[in-house]
């Protein structure tokens, strides 16, 4: 069988944790891939765990004992957060994206992989220390956000559909109150997509009167789920008061100026302290 | 400024290029990042290449010249494709996944991120040669392979929707006949979302007749776009023949007894050759 090189084992080790952040590996299989004794393996965590906290990447956990093994929780580091909602801003304001109507485009954004890793990446890295069994979103928009967070955060997502479909079993639906148009609408999540008493982290790509995070939150019920975290890219200043509390947002939007073509956007204060 | 030790750049070399595989990152940026002469990250990228060879994770190609950089381009090997397509087959074929009507309970799979990264390692691993500007896909489901295919292959997502929302701007519209029901529907996608004369891949969850797959197929056609690829993770092997020709799946269901609550579904053999 193939011995591998020390440093052959650190980076393998460290690609292993980056494609699967917040998994606990057992040495065990590490001394499998690597042909490697496990005191060895041991060793090489050690390595990957110093050079994952020099390099400002987050952290490596250990886990002693039989069941030993070892997991990488990625936090950002404030100077990457900040480039990271400084690019997002410019993206976001670029006065062409502003349609008839007053509304915004933005699904390209939302549906680049690249852009949203990045929007996940500072969203697991503020939840980083928060159990979570669950991430909820709404289609459409949310839903890479929600995935990519989980992907991140090693956990399922469950999404909540604006319609009844007949692949998803059976399915608890509740109407809801649109916060900004107070329109009347219907959302419906499958029973199956949720197990009861799970700890669950909302998501959605933007916020106004925050009427949708208020009906996920309202389904979350249904489920006996607690709610310990609200996520959304967006939220625009106004109105002040949302239907929800204790939300963390990405990016304030201040306004749109229709006439000058302006969209005013800037990071969320409360990331960058 | 600080100085880090070879392992520590083969480590932090290799998580970098795990994040965002098929991106070329300049030798500048690593110099930067290390503060190392670009020498000595060419010498480190060496060994990253000869590891990522070794360890069978695909390949490192790099580009010579002042603008010189380095790109990692992921390709799975045998033994893991046909681990992971097992994995899936176990996964889709539990029986109590049987829905009323036969349908089939799919949604916590094709929502999972770490099955769905599986999911888009095997179908960018298959079209890691191929020349891609974007993916489509249509709403809900096939999402999330869509945008983890895009992230593996480093590309953009383009959403198709069922129907027109304000916040898409100009949209193209087109009818087209589901191929196993019959049934006329309408999809929309932005004028915004693909530029003209686009190479895509077309990625869906689940196909049986093919009609789906078709309609965007069609779609592509009114933006000028080539179709150079298309993917599902799962067709029935009923009807035999689809509304398309030239497509990947991963997985192919025979069928379903309901009676016995058996879902009988096995690899693509041709992915395993």
């Amino acid at each position: 069988m193939k011995k591998y090189k020390r440093n052959q084992r650190i980076g393998a080790l460290m690609k292993i944790f980056a494609e699967k952040p917040n998994y606990v590996f057992s040495y065990n299989y590490f001394s499998e891939i690597f042909n490697a004794a496990k005191s060895t393996i041991s060793e090489d965590v050690s390595i990957v765990r110093e050079l994952v906290s020099e390099l400002n990447y987050g952290r490596i956990e250990t886990i002693s004992g039989a069941a030993g093994g070892a997991v990488f929780i990625p936090v950002m580091n404030m100077d990457e957060k900040n480039k990271i909602l400084m690019e997002l801003c410019q993206l976001f304001s670029h006065k062409n994206r502003i349609l008839p109507g007053g509304f915004i485009y933005l699904t390209d954004i939302f549906n680049n992989p690249g852009i949203v890793t990045n929007i996940a990446s500072v969203i697991s890295s503020e939840f980083s220390d928060t159990k979570i069994d669950c991430i909820i979103t709404v289609e459409t928009k949310g839903i890479p956000v929600a995935i990519l967070t989980g992907q991140k955060l090693n956990v399922p997502v469950a999404v909540i559909r604006r319609n009844n479909k007949v692949t998803e079993g059976a399915t608890v639906s509740i109407n809801y109150v649109s916060g900004s148009s107070n329109n009347i609408q219907t959302m419906s999540l499958s029973r199956r997509s949720l197990k009861e008493n799970s700890r669950v982290l909302i998501i959605d790509d933007f916020m106004k009167g925050g009427g949708t995070c208020k009906g996920m939150a309202d389904m979350m019920r249904e489920f006996n789920a607690e709610v310990v975290g609200t996520a959304v890219v967006i939220e625009t200043k106004v109105p002040e008061k949302k239907l929800v509390d204790n939300y963390l947002s990405l990016l304030v939007m201040d306004g749109i100026n229709d006439k000058e073509g302006l969209i005013e956007i800037k990071p969320n204060n409360k990331l960058l302290k």
